[in-house]
């Protein structure tokens, strides 16, 4: 156990940021609310853009880059986004040694600027569809922030999508949501529920929201994407109008995506235990780490260490990029070092000591189980490789399994507010409902708090309503979340 | 000549506005002195940060992400800094509903909060160096505006380093010098000349700053890149100290060092032409534009456009990437067809008619000499990729020789007035300088602007002074800047 690591069971919200700090992942920042991603962290985030980014291409997105600053009067010609946002914003009122005439918000979202830009650049059909990804930072004053979880400038990609038709935007709505839960199942081992938000949690302006949702091992739920239709009302409100095949003048149909610095929390919570960090393969910066381990100095320096270079090369090379690193600090104690790597959640530690050098062999040792092999030097490379692979789904097997372990059908009111209770097992409740959004209000309130995470979209069944008993209610997934 | 742009011989300005909205590159955003970078030009942006994102990598620096927002304070602890940046900053004054306590101003540049943050990072020697970049947006309030080249928003890459010793500090500063020279000459295809700033043109803060200087056609000077030897002022102002390997405390010492979406200005302004833009194919989004061309219909569907389909595979495959496009724009007549893509600056159009698809061949046209050739179908990937090298360095080439044929020896005032007048030639005023930062001031007032550009670090001969007369004077190139 981590002497520098509080329990999760103790504490679980200092276990985290224990988790953070003794990985050197990020800092709270000079500016309250915000925080810096340190290099080790920022990694994990080049990792997740890398995989995104090329997803949303192939998906025949483009990128651009829009204003940081917006005009205050954009963010009020849609009522619902202002409502939405208006509290959360940081507002610019001088610049350039003068009061400005409008003060400008720093993008809490970017719907309303790009609403506007659009509606210059689409004439006609032929200008549609425009499908548009940013990535950037944006800013939502926080009251009580949490690193990564809701800090009050984070990074995200945003992307915003016109079209002449419902039909392809709500398309455009579905394929995204489907790229968000593929790549968080096979690239961050985050094995998310998706489905429809309700009402009450949808985005501010949108017809309808979809969402991934994550458990974390407190069973929590984190939502860890969104997807939005967004029905004709930013088109209305910025005029995004174009001729369409028939010569008739059409408002477009939009759609906006996005994913943020917050699902390096989700990985965190997911996958993380006391001892600290533990990554998923796939998005681990540094995937292995070679020590070369002894206490003469000749040894080595004219061995060990030569042999762990051309090690770090061979895996290298195996790997397709430069995931291997040697560990040089012998002027610590191996002890000390093994763990300065287990706590940033390296997934593989390769030793090499002087006993391996002499039979040809390495040690290598696995993060997520801490299970010790012994293997032929040769082998070594092709091993890593597999074992990132098998460390991999171990993870998302693992979380798949304490998720649906923590998930449990409840189907009356006095089951579902004891659910939530201490004594009640908590996690995620399965229930069936067709209430209003004051009816979801009251059950957040006599849940202390629980939420519809979403209404999955591969559960198509009814039953009675958890609330009001009516029949004919849909699927739904109730959460505490973050 | 292109009817949508002015003539670069008649209004260059207006020239240089009117390529960026023929090849849709950025338009100004609803916020004044603010721009939206268009896909087009993202693109463009994208492959200069990929090339110098590995090279940074390659010199083992690391990325990481500062906050936004700098408390008011902190930009006060620097005197030459706040004194250079002050004037420029955007506030913000309230946040959340509220006013704030200490108002924020948004980055001009994080030497300060990055500082703050090194010196709680930093406590041995063993800590050092910190080698860290940072790809953000960053904020400077312009009065007069221009797109890519001045905007009051823009987006940069910022490298911020702390070392133990002086030595190992200019060591950094030099080799991020270099790097960028080599960067700017093999993939923007800009020969800049790179040398040291004077004590007028230095960053605020700096002990030393160097600089990459590009000439653009209309023979003015764009400075394209910064590397600054900040000596231990920030290390002072935000107590970035450290036990050293004799047990004293020390201060580090820092540099920082820059590139910014300017260098899409210096591209444009370097290669492009009456017709538009042309683009280096290093860093062209698009390298190819595969046009299959005839007036059936039958004959586009099922000769010519399958025919183009295999030839864009084969070509990305030969290019290592998804750098050709077919154009299906068949609504539009040929000639317009053309010209969108010469207007976007691809370099190499491949023409598909059915003479060709007959004969086997197809017809290759450069963008930057409207040469054409007939080539084999089976040799046409190849033939491509040979010639997105040959106009690479064609248009190095030509930038090159255009500054050379520009750039004069002058030798004492009078002449030196005379070349930057209307009648002189313009230019680039190769000249020694020995005199005061006030002899600059009388050199610029006299001449209507011309600054020193730089003393070329590979030019380390001495002579009389253009201002002073007196002798051992260093060599500096005067010139009209952006």
């Amino acid at each position: 156990m981590a002497k520098n690591i509080t329990p999760k069971e103790k504490n679980y919200s200092e276990w985290y940021l224990d988790v953070i700090r003794a990985a050197e992942l990020a800092d709270y920042a000079p500016v309250r609310g915000c925080m810096v991603v340190r290099p080790n962290g920022y990694g994990i985030w080049e990792n997740i853009q890398a995989v995104f980014d090329k997803a949303f291409k192939e998906t025949g997105h483009v990128n651009a880059y829009f204003p940081l600053l917006i005009p205050n009067s954009f963010m009020e010609r849609e009522a619902k986004h202002v409502e939405g946002f208006a509290p959360e914003c940081a507002v610019v009122t001088h610049a350039g040694g003068a009061e400005l005439e409008e003060p400008f918000v720093i993008r809490p979202t970017s719907e309303t600027v790009i609403g506007h830009m659009y509606s210059q650049w689409v004439q006609s059909w032929r200008d549609l569809p425009i499908l548009i990804n940013q990535w950037c930072n944006v800013m939502r004053w926080e009251k009580r922030p949490r690193l990564f979880l809701r800090t009050s400038e984070f990074l995200w990609q945003e992307g915003h999508t016109a079209h002449a038709t419902r039909e392809e935007a709500m398309s455009e709505t579905f394929t995204m949501l489907d790229v968000y839960q593929r790549l968080m199942n096979d690239e961050l081992a985050l094995p998310v529920l998706y489905g429809e938000k309700s009402e009450n949690e949808r985005f501010p302006g949108a017809d309808n929201t979809y969402s991934c949702e994550a458990m974390m091992t407190d069973k929590k739920a984190l939502q860890a994407g969104t997807s939005h239709f967004l029905g004709q009302n930013f088109a209305r409100a910025f005029e995004i109008s174009f001729q369409d095949k028939n010569g008739e003048r059409a408002f477009a149909w939009t759609t906006s995506w996005g994913v943020s610095t917050r699902l390096i929390g989700a990985i965190i919570m997911t996958h993380s235990d006391n001892d600290g960090l533990v990554l998923p393969p796939r998005v681990a910066p540094v995937k292995a780490v070679i020590m070369p381990i002894s206490s003469n100095e000749a040894t080595l320096r004219d061995k060990l260490e030569p042999e762990a270079v051309s090690l770090e090369r061979e895996i290298n090379s195996a790997l397709g990029g430069l995931y291997a690193k040697v560990d040089k600090q012998y002027h610590n104690r191996p002890g000390d070092r093994f763990f300065h790597h287990l706590q940033r959640g390296v997934p593989i530690r390769v030793e090499i000591g002087e006993r391996e050098f002499e039979a040809d062999s390495v040690v290598l040792v696995r993060r997520d189980t801490a299970q010790k092999e012994r293997v032929a030097r040769a082998e070594a490379p092709n091993r890593v490789k597999e074992l990132l692979a098998e460390i991999q789904k171990n993870l998302y097997d693992k979380a798949k399994a304490f998720r649906e372990a923590n998930t449990h059908d409840v189907t009356n009111m006095d089951d579902l507010k004891k659910f939530f209770t201490d004594e009640g097992a908590g996690g995620f409740a399965r229930v069936y409902f067709g209430g209003t959004p004051d009816d979801e209000g009251e059950i957040k309130y006599v849940t202390g708090g629980a939420t519809i995470r979403c209404m999955p979209l591969d559960d198509d069944s009814t039953g009675n309503c958890v609330y009001t008993g009516k029949p004919g209610a849909r699927r739904v997934i109730l959460a505490k979340a973050y």
